[in-house]
């Protein structure tokens, strides 16, 4: 059984709980975009996902990218998905119309991406860079680079990747060695090794432009020192540039994607940017790569949910307690509690991440969109405060989670067949990379709360909490969250001033409780969306996780805080 | 690296903190069984564990078995350590003597079986249900069964099969469909279909011994109808029984295991004990089992954290917090908060674990050879309540904290080149096999403490917590939770009485709170075992978990009463 989207669950949050088209529609940019466009979009994109895509990912688990004579060969009909999917126009869906895109919101990319991710995490790697390298040479290339490589990516005819990780440094990027020595013409020479490079060789697209991190020979050391550089495998007179795939990893999972060791050898490429500001010319692209790993998260986890749903509405296995002991027959999985509370806990984390990712799309197109400073503001201190935390928790819930999902199959949860071992391997890779968890969660503390003394996430938490109309007990433990966190993070602020090692200490359980108290209040937005439809936040459908939420989740919250708080002086 | 057993840790908890010496040397049985004899003896299995066993488990998974022609084989270098495992006598450890044993305790065999599954857990399934076949064949055999089979089986010349589940029957064994039909010999022909039989079919040994569970023509549906019956692979004349192996399973991991599915063509096979008491006759070995599911937990996170340890000590990334900013080296991996936490808190999990389990094999030990009863009953009281929340809470903490230990390695735990993805993978399986974690949880609770109205556990639990001496805050923490949960055991025992579904809601949660209080009194005991050495209790290498135990593993505590009292009336 592969992977299908649920469009009617991508409708209802995106039209009906955050009124996207509303939002999207005071933007300039975005005037004529409204509901029915947007929901033509995510059809056409549900089809082409469910039709092309998924039907890929079992070969591309087992065939795997193949490694030979410095050649990768992709899986089975990757080549050819691969280019119905860019000619259909899907990558340039969000690129600007003077640039071969279609000027659509990012938001609708979003769940096209969570739906690829989730149909095909492997074959997604492949496109899934297209958009920063698209944002990253628009904004800082040169115009003669523009001329030439930002219409074949914002297209996606031509794939890009990002080689930034290096043998030793990997977190630590200020350690990064490859050199760029520049030539008379203005060029630069690329030397050194870089490691974990997805999509960095395969038979995809007819050429590949590398966005290369690399110290200029003046350059001092660490992250200050670092410039970024385009480099593409075949120059512009056909020749074939000396940027070469030494080998592919072995890897846990993603066996779709060719992760490769590169080699430049020399290799030609043309500064992008200012010297010695690589890091800022990528750091722009990271609030969007980030989301986009937390989708794959989302997406991953639906698609492990919709697998143990479907098995456990066939199976039968002893009979669930409270059912007629006279009945002989075995009683289907899903009437026992503790499969139950599996599935539903999982529903839980899928739709409120939606909530929140969405919410994020949307305000990464106003902070791109918006006229006027103030809306622009508040978007960025959203998407500075909630990505990290939709990546490490998101994605830590869809390794986790799946491997829930694994148990609802018991003993054929374990072995290939029905595919749900492969989403644990492929969902594993999320934790670590576009910084591991660890380090989002360093990030949320040490770099985005503590230095501002706490006042952006109060201000935010406490916003959303003003704006909750109602009473009911979900919006309650909301703010009553919202109150601990905002005086816990106040002791947080003064106690990391007097011990500078405190909050490496407790940044994993402060960004878990931020995660809690953030899933809490996409319930909120879920239960509040009035519909006269049956199939609304008052059917089981919407029910049951929400249950799962207060029972099992929300606990959570409480449990962090005392975590924290006994590190407190 | 491979997996080394760290020797010194073993006989800590073996001989200073458990005393088993003394509380063996009670049992007439093991009179002679002294600290040096067992040192002897588990030096001896360190040393074939780390030189023969551990450098095979990369062949395992990367070869894996192989299937073809109905025939297995298994990777490089497997057979020949088999056949150097059972002429040496590993597998006759804790067989009685006339059986062809070394009539050591059982104990033993544990540890031994725990630096195995570490090694190579592969390998291990092999040899892994041979102590339950011996124990099943000595207690329910005939005679002539016995005479053909006790010593092969005890030695391990032969090695062993559980045949128990079918296509359509997991956690379900009353829907097994396996047909004996009674021969005019004495014999049965069996016919029918068995999957995940792990064994079932391999080169290691000159014959495979399968027990197969399976219904006489006459016998009533449901666990009542079903009898055990012994099937060899090679009849005492030589001939081949017809007891094929059709396929091996294609899974996540467990490569250097062959997970069989068997038809049974009207093989033939003799009765093991009486018709229709078929599972009786496995359930006496379940606990055992269990518990050996439990030690691969703990010795599967051991060698992840192994590897996890000496990676943080060589890798280094980023300044951590608090040192001399003017240094522009980077810090080892292990100087930063969030590796030290993941390094620790596996720590406190095993070490604590292996006092668990380790008593609980003490107490298997008393069980079998105690002269008296009260001591017997006492022992079975701990086996019966501890062994479900070993199984389920250390399998969880094997597949968590691998998968933890991963993030250790940023990316490169997620490529094959370093090991710890293998265990991620292989640890998964103790999840599901022997009764599923979900199946544990209600073992615990449905099963024994709610029948005796929770005074089996209440009573456990309170003479731990009577005997210990001292009030250090681990001791009073520890005292603290059992009087919450005994007070919530009898909650729920009245609420339960009144809601047939309320147990079933909250198993997972009460096993859990179960788990980190048995953890918490594990830890208490290695704290007061008075050591006149300096590597003792107070030195870092029992500090360090001991205070992750505090800051991160026992806050679970209330969070689990939390849920579970917010289901009460």
């Amino acid at each position: 059984m592969n992977y299908q989207p649920t469009l009617s669950d991508f409708h209802f949050i995106l039209h009906e709980v955050l009124q996207a088209p509303a939002r999207l529609q005071v933007l300039p940019t975005f005037t004529e975009v409204d509901a029915d466009l947007m929901r033509q979009v995510l059809d056409e994109a549900g089809k082409f996902v469910g039709e092309v895509i998924a039907p890929l990912s079992r070969t591309g688990d087992e065939v795997g990218c193949q490694f030979a004579n410095g050649q990768v060969t992709t899986p089975p009909g990757f080549k050819e998905a691969y280019q119905a999917f860019w000619q259909a126009g899907w990558p340039a869906l969000a690129c600007a119309p003077e640039d071969g895109g279609q000027g659509l919101p990012g938001v609708l990319e979003a769940v096209l991406y969570e739906m690829l991710s989730a149909a095909n995490h492997g074959w997604t790697m492949a496109p899934g860079l297209l958009h920063g390298a698209y944002e990253c040479i628009k904004h800082h290339a040169s115009d003669e680079l523009k001329a030439r490589y930002l219409e074949k990516v914002a297209t996606g005819e031509w794939l890009a990747t990002m080689c930034l990780t290096e043998p030793h440094a990997g977190s630590d990027l200020g350690l990064v060695r490859t050199r760029a020595v520049p030539q008379t013409d203005g060029s630069y020479h690329l030397s050194g090794t870089k490691i974990f490079i997805s999509g960095a060789e395969h038979d995809l697209s007819d050429n590949i432009i590398h966005l290369v991190l690399a110290r200029l020979p003046d350059a001092p050391p660490g992250p200050k020192g670092l410039s970024l550089f385009l480099a593409p495998k075949y120059m512009p007179n056909g020749a074939r540039n000396p940027a070469l795939c030494e080998r592919i990893e072995e890897k846990m999972g993603l066996h779709g994607s060719a992760t490769c060791v590169m080699r430049f050898d020399e290799a030609t490429g043309w500064i992008v940017g200012t010297p010695g500001r690589g890091l800022n010319a990528m750091f722009v692209m990271m609030n969007a790569a980030r989301l986009h790993v937390a989708l794959q998260g989302i997406g991953l986890l639906d698609a492990a949910w919709q697998k143990a749903h479907a098995y456990a509405q066939e199976r039968r296995q002893m009979r669930a307690p409270g059912r007629d002991k006279s009945s002989m027959e075995a009683s289907l999985i899903i009437e026992h509690p503790a499969m139950r509370r599996i599935l539903d806990t999982q529903r839980a984390w899928i739709d409120g991440g939606r909530v929140l990712a969405y919410t994020t799309a949307l305000e990464l197109d106003i902070i791109k969109h918006h006229p006027e400073s103030e809306p622009r503001i508040r978007a960025e201190r959203w998407c500075s405060l909630v990505t990290p935390v939709l990546k490490a928790a998101w994605t830590e819930q869809a390794f986790k989670g799946s491997s829930e999902c694994m148990q609802v199959f018991g003993g054929h949860g374990y072995v290939r067949e029905w595919g749900i071992e492969q989403i644990v391997r492929d969902s594993r890779v999320s934790m670590i990379y576009e910084g591991t968890n660890e380090i989002q969660a360093i990030d949320l503390l040490v770099r985005k709360v503590l230095p501002d003394g706490g006042a952006g996430l109060t201000t935010l938490l406490q916003e959303l909490s003003d704006k909750l109309v109602g009473t009911d007990v979900a919006a309650e433990t909301f703010k009553t969250q919202v109150t601990v966190l905002c005086a816990l993070t106040g002791k947080l602020v003064q106690a990391s001033a007097l011990d500078q090692q405190l909050p490496y200490w407790v940044a994993d359980d402060y960004l878990r409780a931020v995660a809690v108290t953030l899933l809490a209040w996409a319930w909120v937005q879920i239960r509040q969306t009035p519909t006269g439809d049956t199939s609304g936040p008052e059917s089981a459908r919407w029910q049951h996780p929400e249950a799962a939420l207060q029972h099992w989740i929300l606990p959570e919250f409480a449990m962090r805080v005392q975590i924290i708080s006994a590190r407190l002086p």
